[in-house]
């Protein structure tokens, strides 16, 4: 049976970044369990979660913070399970701060960071993690591309379009 | 049967760096094929290799990279498996070219990038995901990081011997 | 006969950066064509454009992308053609991500880089290649040169008369 | 009776640097606990440690670590004692992870940052702020400064000599 | 007797972001004094003050500034009281110029360095030094501590509701 | 017949860079001036280069230089010829400054940047240039190209045989 | 007599910034001329300015400009007097573009740099230089320094009046 | 007669990149006296030099710090005279926190800021000022720059005449 994924927000107003990565899971019928987790300011529930996140049947926990983003690599300092970074945007220093604290993890306790406020591909890299053992999921990513792939393509014909009506 | 690990990296100067990668691999017993491939170099032979890479039996595709580091985007750009970044620092700008070249993908193609020069926390990543499926790597993960601990335990037991003798 | 322009761009919200590029080609009546192609979604159609272009009558192609801006890089990968790459400012980090995965391109694969966000600076770029064995688009270029260093002048002029005004 | 004072650093190469700190505690007769503990390789440890700090007699804690510098975030997040971050500079970045990591700790739980490899000014810290009830202590510490501005001054004759006699 | 805690800022303009150190000083019935005085503008005042903070009652020197923020500095070499630096986002470069003019003390005389931005954060690091010695005060912090997280418990609790009522 | 290329660095600490670009140049049979002109120690022998460079037989001029790098600009704005700035990494700030200083330039005179220290680049760019209009110089492009492929993919099967040995 | 000052602007959307200048030098009676003139655009017309400025009255030149910020060192590189240089905040980068590109000039050819958009201390150092041997224009300054020392003690009792009010 | 200029540095550490600024002064004759004070170890020293530095035939005050430096804006604070500060790169951030530290400086009170550990600019700079009002310096200043650019065109030649040979 397919594992859960886990998204974590340090603050509530990371929700409305991370509510991208919510429905795309939703869209790949991914079940999900969201949640409000500090680092700081609700340390043990957070270690409690990602200690007990295997056997409770997560597969990949996504952590979305900002400013000293310390939530994803103290998660994943409690679980061995992949745990997807997202850096958040804050009012000062423009995300630099919080991509710095995600990513530069060191030896031993790996963050899967993505771009800063990137929820979606945090959303897609958790799909992508369950989906290596799973042919259905796997196929369900290709078409997404392929779908991904026409867009860009329709977009370029119609602009191609509307500059040839200008001339 | 476990799938196989990719590490490939845009030049044969990354490879001191990347064979921290090679070597954790190798202790997990994971199959793994270690490629020099350049998305500018031999665009094609990556974009091919990329391409093939999950019917060729592999779970996961490890990118090193310097400078303007397009190489994990390039392969994640042809495969919907996971693909792991590691941006390698080079002589200008200690790493942060490298480092913003692999995060900062756009929305749709999502690379699980690491620390700079974090070559071992990517072969780690990559365990990892190819253990959500796989009980027994995952048992061995969990004890990788208990040996970790002790290391650790062990150290802070030394200083405090050392410290004590100086007193 | 004068070689073509293309201007791609990765995707559609560059286009408002981007139209400073094609009024100016199109003021000094080059031959352009402008698409949406993206290095990451519609890659096999950028290397199959970039690939085919110096026999398709592309003399120059400019390249605008934002955030990990690979599409410069990737289309140089598969031409000897001159690239020209737009680092486009998208909403962290103030297109320094851009800048930095356009210009730091390794040996071997260059890309003519300008300003993040200059769009008007590729087109005139794009022009002074084409004249450089075209004299007639050269004295154009000398032209509008003086064009631009008389507007100068005016403002300089307009600005003593408003200040002298004042007192 | 005068509060303990705890030097935690992230790893044992970070030791020195922490000696610094080490030295100047010892200098004004603080007893100093110094240990090895890692909020991401043992962070029950570290945990643990911070929460029963307070009623096992110390004051202040001060923490050293690079590149993701959490160690200091995840100890103030165990404690209301005041948490000093040293942020080491490691190699890649020049400190500006760990410093960034450090100091850019969300609302409620506040890391008292100094400079990157700042350890003696960690120290001095800490003894600042148990002198702020100990009078004695604070005595010290005006002495300590007077000494400081007595060697600047000498420093500054010296080269007066030194530029004298060149002439 | 409990000490006195000052807040001084460098320009009436930082009084926006300062007030909420104020609030939070009042919320724990701190004894404060709030002043505007500039390293640059007022520098006799502001050494005044710092050298006689102690003996004036004072225990903590919370110091807000912008811009090339040299007022923590400032400060903080005319007294051995534990200073604290507030560093103030401006209008260029995001606030990095104040954290690294605040942060960045040479050895002998730190600044406890909070978050850009960071008032609140300040008051809290301050009310932690007074409580070093002030059972009562300290119990107050955790009492704080305890509250905050049940504010986030609460969150996720609300945010669990609303994702389930979506469904 | 094929146009010169000029070389130009701005002090002769900068040739141990420019030399890769003179022996590319030299490569592929380019006829080539280089210079050593500083747009601040001798900016009329620049200016006064660049305003002639056309009619003397110029196509392109490469610019190197460091610091507060002016000189690419300042050749920029005395010819319509495209001009190549190559950034010289100096003893602070890693080449950011180099970078800044000669890509960004505004609106009107553009310059094309490479990497810091990119100096073969440079030259690779000025030959593509030259070649826009030239068959037989893109033919020898092409084929370079071809040969850095290959060197490549020979590269990969060495480390193949290397790491096959260790097994 | 006292020398004149010159206020250059690089382009004429400068001019919000640059008018504090004009202004302060107004206030001190100081004999201002202020020109839009571009080191990109107008080239010739700098250089001759800056040639020609000592012998026509000038005893301090002031230059405005942003992005690649070339201008004053481009007017430096033409003449012996002092050049200030205010980096101006463009719509990329923060204003790091400007003054890294200002100050960061070679030997031998300084711009005294202010901080980015600082135009009013531009006009005050050039105040300060016409100053040194102008007793009278000294005093002037010293006034205005008591002047703004007043009103920040001014503030500073209105802060406390209102603080006390809100008790 | 002409006054004097001080040279001023925060730490002894400091003077392998002073005494260009020293050995420049000493060329063009300039009375010069050179002291290390420190903003934050001998503050009242360094207040007491500024105050008095008009009065005692100063015309002109240098000076050199690291990291958070705040010398040259202390200084500034006590005194209308131009004060030039030279940021000494350190150990880490390369230079970046010194610069935004002396450059930054708020309203009212300018620092003219030199390159990171640009000391010969600093003492020409100063030169330049002094250089304002009389004639007999500026002429040497014209000479010294003279002398520059014939140094350039010498290298040049040498160049040339190398590069010719190996040909």
């Amino acid at each position: 049976m397919l594992k859960k994924v886990a998204v974590i927000m340090g603050s509530d107003s990371d929700l409305s970044i991370v509510k991208d990565a919510i429905n795309i899971l939703k869209d790949f019928e991914i079940k999900t369990e969201v949640h409000i987790m500090s680092a700081h300011r609700t340390p043990k529930h957070a270690c409690e979660f990602a200690s007990n996140a295997k056997e409770n049947g997560f597969g990949v926990i996504i952590c979305a913070a900002g400013k000293a983003a310390h939530l994803a690599g103290v998660i994943a300092a409690h679980t061995t399970l992949p745990v997807i970074g997202i850096p958040i945007k804050s009012s000062t220093l423009d995300g630099l701060d919080a991509l710095l604290s995600t990513v530069q993890m060191p030896k031993g306790i790996p963050v899967a960071t993505v771009a800063i406020d990137g929820a979606a591909n945090a959303a897609l890299l958790a799909v992508q993690i369950l989906a290596v053992n799973d042919c259905e999921l796997s196929a369900k990513l290709d078409d997404m591309r392929n779908e991904m792939t026409k867009e860009v393509i329709e977009k370029d014909k119609k602009l191609q379009a509307e500059l040839n009506k200008q001339i």
